[in-house]
Order: structure tokens, then C-alpha cells, then sequence
């Protein structure tokens, strides 16, 4: 029997699994009151895990360099992420874990002796940009209202919360009618926006920046399906200049996959339409899902999969 | 009677008073999970509000420069701040206020849609660094493995969670046996710390940042009281150079007041014990806690009191 209570996700708290709409954190603990936390989002696409191995690779490198010391093995998580999606039934599912710093004790303030927490929840797959959206091509403008939280001061490579700055150039797209909003840095190199990579298509080859960014799951699985098909392909600084110029853009992300561009500050990109190399990538994207090497399968208990998530 | 259950302290939650130590919020509220979020700390000392009126018009202009519209009114959210003192019993009290961005519903990206939430809780006052610490005068050191996240990317003067930069320069701290750090910005100038402002004694002038700082409410305190014995006070640029040639620091939070430093980076300040002008400033900001243009009483019920809080 299909358990419904936890139909619109499930989440892990405290060693208890809740429905999505219980789930809550203590208001003390610092990964809310100070955003001392890091979290990975990996997805679930048509019953499947993707990269699952990966996303947890990089979620304890996160939580290593943050001086962190989970209260549960990588191993276990991995139980735990699975046992949400099992639970909700979700076939394609967006599957989030933290680890928080924790709650003082009263009147501590040495974030050393706090009991570090883990939470983790799975709710229906979320999209960027819907699959409507992404075949019309985006609307991206270059954020004027906010740089880019420098790698000198907080690290773009352990995934975190940071996001004012994203959010405030999320709005800024937002009132201008556009989708989202890409970031530069304080030299006018392009970074990220909130939730994604960025990719360039110029002069025959592809190119994504190097540094201040996070180094995204689905950013690196197209930098390996793009070098399988013999794609030229680097990793660097791609100014705003070059941005401007591009015959293609796209946005990655767990959070919908490969997004192209249409357009950029109101100017069209290439014909202002999707591009081939993009098309090309995004439909390789979606076919590695299946993928042996990249997937693993999640044991819904019989007759409970749910499958209330959009179709792509 | 005193009601027990609130008595390590109160937070209301969703329209409801809750003991703190079951206070929570969803998983899902943006105000964690992007940190879209702005907070304010209103100290209690000795049964009345220190400043209430300037914390909540800090806090105001903070939630309307995120575009953030709270479910209470101003005047709605002091009385539920008293309302958590009250219940508390606390005479000595750390009282927080937040409002955040609030949770999506399903699958919807678009952060103007989302309901934004108004949280607050009363603690026993909180010591960035206690009395006899204070008395010693403070370890500080300057963050040298963070720089301060630079006014273009998150605005300080909006008072934020971003605090992946100060928690790096605080853990730097600890692990050097010092209290805590302060952060430089790109230019190499002083700006803040974690929860708190900095002032300077040099060359017979107090000095502060200007720019690049949360407008802390109890630097304000200090430069009024500054202003009013006829010290020589700016606000203007601090280099690091300058700070490591004054003849006297100090710090100043809500958590903890006016707190001497003796030494940074290992170098003595000045005789290495708290300076004649940070002391007098000092005892001046305590004794203004009970100036009725600066107070407000907290009307405990008969007999709750809960002195559970350190004396001074």
C-alpha cells in the first residue's frame, strides 16, 4: 500500500523519517543563525540515482574542509538518502543532505564543541527552467546588482548557502522579465548564478570558468560527454566580453540538467534558439541517466512509486 | 507561579510561544536553505530593553531592502519580543528577531511567491567574551585565511547569516589560542569580526569603520557616549598598520558590550591590560542601560523572574 503521507517528500531529522511538511531544523542551530553548514543535492531520474557516488565524494570533502564531524558514515547517509526516496516513492526525485555545525550548548559560543547534524530530505524532481522553458531558450541577463562572493572570502568549491548575492541578482532578472542571472567576479569574469554552471560555446570549442565556482556534478558530466564526442573543450576564464560574443550559452544544474540561452542582456544568442552543440550535449545528458557506471537503482517497495513529478 | 517550561527561553514560531528548546523551522524555509534571511539581537539587561526602538528600525530597514514583506507589523513584533521576555522570566536576555524569505511551494522557483515568516526568541544574555575575559582583555588576532565578504557581493549594513568568512577567521582564532579575529577587506582595511564592530585608541582619537560593517547599534552607543565626554571620535578608514600601532582596542556587540582587547596577533596593546579610555567607555555603556530615553521596562508577571543569567 502506498504510504501518502510522505507522497510530497520525505525528509530525516533526528534519526526520524518525517513527511516534507513536519520536517524542521531547531532554530539555535548555526547552519541556520550563522549559515555554518554545506549540502549537496544529488537527483533521482526515472527510479535511478544519478552520480550518487560522486555527489557524496564531494559532500565529505565539503564537510571535511568545514572541520566537520557528522554524526553518520558516508555509508549510512547513502542508506538514508535512498530509504527518503524509497519512502516517497518518487521516481524523479530532488534529493538534498546537510551538514550543520549544530546548536551551542547554552551561552557557548566555541562552534568546536557543537554536535554536528545531519539532515537530509527528498522532495518531487525541482527544475530551474521547465522543459517548455528550456526548448524556447532563456532569458539570462549579467547580474549589475551583485559580484560574486569572493573564493578569498567564503569557498564557491564547498557547496553553501551563501546566496545573497545570487538572490539578489535572481531578482534583479526577475524584474527585467528574464529567467535568471549569471554573476561576475571583481575582474568582470563570469562565475555562476543561483543554482548553476555556465557554458559557453565560441569559436568552435566549449568553455566553462575554471575557478570561483562550484565544481558541479553536472558540469563535470559535461565536460566528459563533450570530450567523448571529440568536442574542443576547456576550462578557464571566460570574460564578459567573450560571454557577449558567444554562438552559444547554456546553464547546468541537478536542478534541470543542461539549460540553454536564448538570449543575454536582451541581446539574442546566435539565432536565438537553442544551439546544436547545446541540443546535442543536453539530449547525451539526459541518455547517460541510463547509464550503468553513473546509477544506481532505488528498491520502491512494491506498488508505491509515485510518480507525480513533471515528465521531462 | 513561574512557568518552568520557558525558562532556558522562549521563541514564538508560527504564531505560537514555544520553549526554545523545542523551537524549529521547516527544512525548506528559504531563510536556511539559500540563507534569505535578516536578523536583529535586542539586549535585556536588568529587566528592560536596551535601544529596542533603534534595533527595530535597523531591522525594518533591513527586510524592505531585501524586498521582504514580514507577516507583523513593527508594533506587532516588539510586543511578541516582550511577550518572549516576559514568558522567559529572563532579566538578562538575548533576544533575536528574524524574518526570512519562507518556504516555495512545490516546485515553484520564483522567490517572490514565497510567504515570508517572522521568527524571534529570548535566551539568557549571551558573552561574546564573560566579565572576567573582559577584565584581562581579549586574544585578538587578524584573520588571515578569510577576507571579509566584500560590500558588492552582500550588504553588511543588511544584518546577515553569511558568516562562512568570520566562522573561518574565528575557528583561525581558537586554533592560535586567541578569543576571536577581525576580518580585513580586499584593501587590506579593518572591518568587523564576528558579532562585533572594532574601535581604535590611536594618537588620541577613537576611531572606527566607517563602511563595509554592520551599523552595529552598541558602536552607535559608543560613539554618542564618545561624543558626549568630548573624545575625538571618526568614523573613516583603519588599516591594519594603524591598528597594530594603537594604544588601545576594543571591541562592542550586543552579546557582551564593550569588550578590551590586549594583545593582537600575539603583540601587547598598549600595556597589554584594558586602556583607561575603553574602560571609561565601558562603564559609561553599562550605566546607560538605565537611561529612560534608551529603556524600555519588560512587565514581567508577579514573581517569574528567572535571574538565571550571569550578573556582570
Amino acid at each position: 500500500m502506498e504510504d501518502t503521507s510522505f507522497s510530497a517528500g520525505c525528509a530525516w531529522i533526528k534519526d526520524k523519517y518525517v513527511p516534507i511538511d513536519d520536517a524542521a531544523i531547531p532554530i539555535t542551530d548555526t547552519g541556520f543563525t550563522r549559515s555554518d553548514v554545506t549540502y549537496d543535492v544529488v537527483a533521482v531520474w526515472e527510479g535511478k540515482f544519478f552520480r550518487l557516488e560522486e555527489h557524496l565524494t564531494r559532500f565529505e570533502k565539503s564537510w571535511k574542509a568545514l572541520g566537520m564531524n557528522p554524526p553518520l558514515s558516508k555509508n549510512r547517509m547513502r542508506h538514508v538518502l535512498h530509504k527518503c526516496v524509497e519512502k516517497s516513492g518518487l521516481t524523479n526525485a530532488y534529493v538534498e543532505m546537510m551538514v550543520t555545525r549544530g546548536s551551542p550548548a547554552a551561552g557557548d559560543r566555541d562552534p568546536r564543541n557543537f554536535k554536528n547534524q545531519f539532515y537530509a530530505f527528498a522532495i518531487p524532481y525541482v527544475w530551474i527552467a521547465e522543459e517548455h522553458e528550456q526548448l524556447a531558450g532563456l532569458k539570462l541577463v549579467i547580474a549589475k546588482s551583485a559580484q560574486r562572493i569572493s573564493p578569498h572570502s567564503v569557498d564557491p568549491t564547498v557547496k553553501n548557502f551563501h546566496w545573497g548575492d545570487l538572490t539578489k541578482g535572481l531578482f534583479e532578472a526577475l524584474a527585467l522579465d528574464a529567467k535568471t542571472a549569471v554573476l561576475l567576479d571583481a575582474d568582470n569574469n563570469v562565475t555562476e548564478g543561483p543554482g548553476f554552471n555556465l557554458f559557453a560555446f565560441a569559436k568552435g570549442r566549449l568553455i566553462t570558468p575554471a575557478t570561483g565556482v562550484l565544481l558541479g556534478i553536472t558540469r563535470q558530466t559535461i565536460l566528459e560527454l563533450a570530450d567523448e564526442q571529440g568536442v574542443d573543450c576547456e576550462t578557464g576564464i571566460l570574460s564578459a566580453k567573450q560571454l557577449l560574443g558567444a554562438d552559444e550559452i547554456f546553464l547546468t544544474s541537478t536542478a534541470g540538467g543542461v539549460m540553454p540561452v536564448s538570449s543575454l542582456d536582451g541581446r539574442l544568442i546566435g539565432d536565438g534558439v537553442p544551439g546544436p552543440v547545446t541540443m546535442m550535449l543536453r539530449e547525451l545528458y539526459w541518455q547517460a541517466h541510463t547509464r550503468p557506471e553513473w546509477t544506481e537503482d532505488v528498491a520502491y517497495p512494491d506498488e508505491s512509486k509515485n510518480v507525480s513529478s513533471l515528465a521531462r
